[in-house]
């Protein structure tokens, strides 16, 4: 594991290089230059180059990356290689659609309770897991070691729920309720504000309709 | 409408800025201090005044923000104040938890339709709409004008079908399959890509470990 600091920047950048790297290893590509990775991935290869230098130089000049390896230290970086025990709160469609996500478990990711504060859900199961009830969640902590706590609940209740989950061991929050949730700073947060990423398009369709308007 | 270049750094800014405004405007909050939404936001206040100005100040020295005036405003920006017909391609959980999201008509987003290839969906309805099948897909469009189409299928069907909205007239794509669609550029692309935010969360919870290690 290196220990210099990273940029966020190109920690943004790595699961995408992963996810190329993977789709070439399900195609049985053994070998891949930075030129070829970069007319896939619309980066340049000097961004590439300089990108996966940070993690030691994978890469042989003339030879190209090995993809298998530089995959597998790529996941490494990501953690991915480690397993994390996560439960999600809030069994809606979203939470669900989560639940189901079976790429979970391939990346480490051990769903091991789905929790949600209607009652008419308690006891139906999504692959394998019974919804339980919001009451249990507290003495579920205490007997599970759970890493990731997901929150798909309203807003409203993003924030409570955020300080339980913490307060009883878990670790980091990736959190889908539109609100910043203000954690300590030993917490780790991922949000997906999907309301936020809407409002870009929108802005962004906005704009290329303003900018056709004018080259007419 | 300001017409000079905003930077994209700006402009992933202003959603979370919509959204702080929204709540003061709930709360009948009628003005804030650069200073007091900087508290609120975690964001400085200099860069508060900095992104705002980019908009031709709506503040006044001394008197602080009007909410009102700014949330219109910056709703105005992101073209939150235009009407877009959308549609969902794939039913599956994560469609329907888009297809359930109430704020998309406060927000301007009208939902004309839902499809997907699974006949037992066709015909359930959610929020009023009725799921179709693939097949009235490009009549569908020909009728109705569509600018917006959300992909939450398979990333093996994503390209194909995206290929035929744009062929079809929509002008953007809300792109929640894992895989880089590659349009011509003048059609807008806005990808969530859940599993990339679940690596991030992974490398930050892996980072954080090594550092509480570290620190013992």
């Amino acid at each position: 594991m290196e220990e210099r600091e990273i940029s966020q920047a190109v920690i943004r950048r790595l699961p995408r290089y992963y996810r190329y790297l993977g789709e070439l290893l399900e195609h049985d590509v053994e070998r891949i230059s930075s030129n070829d990775l970069s007319k896939r991935m619309k980066v340049t290869a000097s961004q590439i180059r300089q990108d996966l230098n940070n993690f030691g130089g994978f890469g042989q000049q003339g030879y190209g990356y090995n993809v298998k390896y530089l995959y597998t230290e790529i996941g490494k970086i990501l953690g991915l290689d480690v397993k994390h025990n996560i439960i999600i709160i809030g069994a809606g469609n979203l939470g669900q659609a989560l639940a189901n996500y079976e790429a979970f478990e391939s990346r480490g990711f051990l769903l091991k309770g789905i929790f949600d504060v209607n009652p008419k859900l308690t006891g139906i199961s999504v692959r394998g897991i019974p919804i339980r009830t919001m009451e249990d969640l507290v003495d579920f902590l205490k007997v599970n070691e759970i890493e990731i706590g997901v929150l798909t609940i309203p807003k409203e209740y993003a924030v409570e729920v955020a300080g339980l989950l913490t307060a009883n061991g878990v670790k980091a929050i990736w959190n889908f309720a539109h609100i910043d949730l203000n954690l300590p700073p030993n917490i780790v947060v991922e949000n997906v504000h999907l309301s936020e990423s809407l409002m870009r398009l929108s802005y962004n369709i906005t704009r290329c309709n303003a900018e056709q308007k004018n080259e007419k």
